[in-house]
């Protein structure tokens, strides 16, 4: 049963750090514009009840998730578990009749991501998959530059997102964890959004720690935690991707497309830009682009969701797009074993944004970035 | 017959645009200094004669290089061909007995290249093959810091060099030319000297233009002129190389080399570098460290050798390293080609520079650095 | 009456923009954290009842300023009307025996403000002026270093702080506004934060715009809207400061500090900071300090003063240093009116923190800026 | 006698640091492409005689500059001196019938000045006195964006220039030394070229150091060696300038230029120019320009003189601009002393630049920035 009304009660199975603080900020402002409501729990640890318990909106914990899609009321439902339990659940979500919205990787196997991608299709319910990098407005700024073809055609591009990894979650280390899954997920959904579907793949896969400690044991990491990869999307566009767990700190762009006429770059990390910057050669000079909203936040397709069922139109983000990064990046990991490059056989529809300056406010006008005034 | 007294006298084959501009200037600085005397100079195109007849030190000028070779009294030859001469040139010179300067790449095949590297063993002069970059102060400086440990051990490392693309010289866009052989091999010889010697690359290539205006006409373009490129050290140390005829321009780091306990990038080219930028976990904090020298010219490899031979030193530039940049390159090469990863067999001897500290002037006491006082 | 159970009942006098916005977000958070109740509000313009009723906690609307102080329930009282007003209303909240924030100018006028640096210290409540600068992590970050003598003895320094100006608010444009006391106000308290008391003063005033568009008029500007101001603090450390009404956008530091061993300056604004840099002439290299907090808000003064409340200590901003800024600026407006140095005569405590370390989190760990996981 | 023929004889009065290095590269590359010829030095110090002596061109030295100004064949004579001599050595010099060069200041008190002003009216010879600023090319770039109104029209500006000071040349210590005669006269000579004559000045100024290590003794300081100052274009127009013999190292504009509709900044410093940046409103981003030229030398004056002379040509830089920053410097020493805002009487002539752009290379076509082709 999907609501026509406003505000929606919202579900969401798996309530660990993600849900605890980047979701929850979200829907608290969400909940103060009168756009959620009412908010019931699921997680497969029963102490999690106690956290959630008294955070504002919390009406319900349970540790069966089928509690959560049985209630009729539930119009939304987030699914935030561990990856490989993603496919699974978005699939009953989706059957349930709920509009879902799962973390990334959408599934580990493309042919339960294929199975959530043909659901959608059919069940009244949207399903929007993470990363929701081409929500940013600094991504759709650098999208409509690339469109608008401001630096001439693509050729060879850059993407990276790596950190000094987590020491919490020992399923990040495990098979169907990995920096690639968790970061570099970023980086391809963000080149394959600005340049179209890959068409071949190479990858160097490493494992730089073999234990680390995580939530104060050591462990065995079972799955490489270092990648570099090559995408190829054809006409000689060619992309590189560096991820992985042992990077400390960078001052670099965190995406850069390079063109026949100009260059155009993201700053800051893709799921959290800092602006932009465009070189062209008819100018002659760089241009820097304050990002409009430096406090955007990755959790955005909650509120781009709810917006987009209020307003009965289809969100921008599409499951075929996390379908073909899924296979983009098994790709990689499939090259990282055998020592191949390999073809990408899927696609997706293309982007399409509006011009995006309508109602914006002029930029030397906003004076305290801090606290928006709207 | 190779000269223990200064100054030296330099045979120069192949007098184009290289030449003229960047190593003349460098020759003149040298020359000042008493370190070379005359200059006899040779190229194919007789046209040449008048253009470097007036220029400060040219006593002569052939279009037949052996003239050059058997002027007894000529102690250093700089072999500054177009590319598929530099194997064969380099060959006869040393085998004359020079001290021998050649630019990049030392040869165009293997074979041709592993007989300079035997032949520079048992000749009485010194191979030194550009490019250079392992000896400007600012790659000496991230050298040492990676030696010291300063950003843990590397795991991850980007170079890139790439620009619009000449618009002379019609071999660029040849069999044997193309933006790997003039551009790339910065980045490999720069990412090589810093992380050992490569095991495996893969490659995508493309090529962007099918023709482009060179020398005023439009020429069919016969190589790639667009790569990317991964390298593998072995030990989960995994890079990418990123060139083109179709770059623009760039705000980014030059080579970055990401580490278990930090980050250290290079600005600027590496055949121009700008200073460098130093992260270590254990500082909390970026350091940024300008050049001591940012008009180091990236032909310094000239004055290298005039140094070497006049102290009796072995060059710091060993023709190994070219040996096993051109492998690399030649391995990426193929890899675009048969979409495999090719293994890299060849090593060379581990770089060693002295703690560069001695007689170096406090930073803040360098004030006008366009004209140093020494 | 002063309380000493938490949470604290707050009473707003002025619930304008400066409200509505930025102390309201702050307002918020502190009542989730049960730091803050219930609040009450009072605003001259009755039309204001309708836009803060429906604000979460606000129990009361009031025209009347009296009700808020006569309210024993109301533990702290924020005056955030227009200028002139300051400092009539702070007088009577702590006669009133609150706990008082006042924004800045503290008052208008030096006897005034005199009166209540002289009431602060025998009224049974604390009274916090804006701006709030020192309490930034950045800032404190500075004062650590200039006090450790890492930049040695101070010399010169410069602030500015300007903007393209108000279109709301036409007392910014009158007698008692003017962006010395909206903005410069920031740049000298920082500065005296750091360097101490100022001795002299020198300055040039204009008036960039006679008349301008405020909340859609045209109004005659009757306040100099364009100054440049010198500070001498004794020892021959010298300090400008330029702010005004017509400074469309900057790309550069907020707060510079030179002294004799090197150099450290802030980011951003020094009310909003974005990290600081320290040269050191025995690093050789500057090194880049990201803000560790930068979301930190210039509303911080509130929290501040809740907790120095609940803990039972003294605020860490002193009115006496809010006293001696207003001398500065009177005086700056002065000597721009009769075009002499003017000396400055009061002074205040030195500042004093912590050493800022305890339970910081390394940099390299701080992965997700935008949602800090506390 | 003025030649009228090329290659000039020049005769060099002050054979210090300045001449040996910075004006000589310049020299030599003059007499490379046949501009200037012979050299005849002058010192008052008799062992320069073997300094100087075999430096390419030098052709003869004397301690009489007599002998200099009285050889009918020298054309140019520079007056590199130390400063109280720099306005009797033009004089003659001018009455001689050369033309001439003379480091800043032009003279150090008002009456020499105006009468080295008046001379060079009548006497067949042109005086072009340094600093040469207005000569770079990203001066005059940020010349033509202020006067098409680029940045609306200006309101503040700053301008800084210092250094840790040197430690040779007592006489930079003494009377008629000091940073703002050294240093700070760039600033001055920049921010009047831009935003036209100042009408009154204020200034602070400090001694940070009462001794300090100059070429290898302790002396005593004799002048101020810190200063910040106030100018005042009229108009509501107001700039700062920061100079001192105590500034270790900047990360800051080396001039910034704000106005109604956007802002202007050159980086580097005003005499070694590392590009500009541009914001306009209209535009909501910032553009960064790279210097066209970053070699660009300090010494410029010398080859403009040259070409000036052979072009027959009056030189862009005008007697009458630097009589106006010596007054305007004077009376920030003046107000240092006596506390009090002082006029400025003398103005300049506008300066005049073409529009920059004729033959200039594209800039995404520069590729060798360090070896320039032409």
């Amino acid at each position: 049963m999907v609501a026509a009304e406003r505000p929606y009660k919202l579900g969401v199975i798996g309530c660990g750090r993600v849900f605890r603080w980047p979701y929850m900020s979200l829907i608290q402002q969400l909940r103060t514009r009168g756009q959620l409501d009412e908010i019931v729990t699921c997680d497969a640890n029963p102490e999690v009840r106690e956290i959630v318990a008294d955070q504002p909106g919390v009406v319900s914990f349970t540790t069966d998730h089928r509690e959560v899609l049985d209630d009729p009321d539930v119009d939304i439902v987030m699914v935030l578990t561990s990856m490989p339990e993603h496919g699974p659940l978005a699939k009953d979500a989706l059957l349930a009749g709920k509009h879902v919205l799962v973390e990334k990787p959408m599934a580990i196997t493309l042919p339960e991501a294929a199975e959530l991608v043909e659901l959608a299709k059919t069940s009244p319910g949207h399903l929007v998959c993470a990363p929701f990098v081409i929500l940013s407005p600094t991504f759709q700024a650098m999208w409509r530059h690339v469109m608008a073809g401001d630096i001439g055609r693509p050729t060879l591009a850059r993407g990276r997102y790596g950190w000094a990894g987590p020491d919490w979650g020992p399923w990040f280390y495990q098979a169907g964890g990995g920096p690639l899954f968790d970061l570099g997920v970023y980086n391809v959904t963000a080149l394959t959004g600005l340049l179209g579907p890959v068409r071949r793949v190479s990858a160097f896969t490493g494992k730089v720690h073999d234990q680390r400690m995580v939530d104060g044991r050591m462990i065995d990491v079972q799955t490489p935690d270092n990648y570099q990869i090559l995408l190829d999307f054809g006409g000689s566009v060619l992309a590189t991707v560096t991820t992985g767990f042992s990077m400390q700190q960078y001052r670099s762009p965190a995406v850069e497309i390079y063109g026949t006429e100009g260059t155009v770059q993201m700053l800051g990390d893709d799921w959290a830009p800092q602006g932009h910057e465009l070189w062209q050669n008819s100018e002659g000079a760089w241009k820097l682009y304050a990002s409009p909203n430096p406090g955007w936040p990755w959790t955005a397709g909650l509120q781009h969701l709810v917006e987009s069922v209020a307003a009965g139109t289809t969100p921008l983000v599409a499951p075929e797009h996390a379908y073909h990064v899924l296979e983009v990046m098994l790709g990689a990991i499939a090259s990282g074993e055998d020592g191949k490059h390999h073809e990408v056989s899927s696609t997706f529809p293309a982007l399409s944004f509006g011009d995006g300056e309508s109602g914006r406010e002029a930029a030397h006008r906003v004076h305290d970035r801090t606290h928006a005034s709207r």
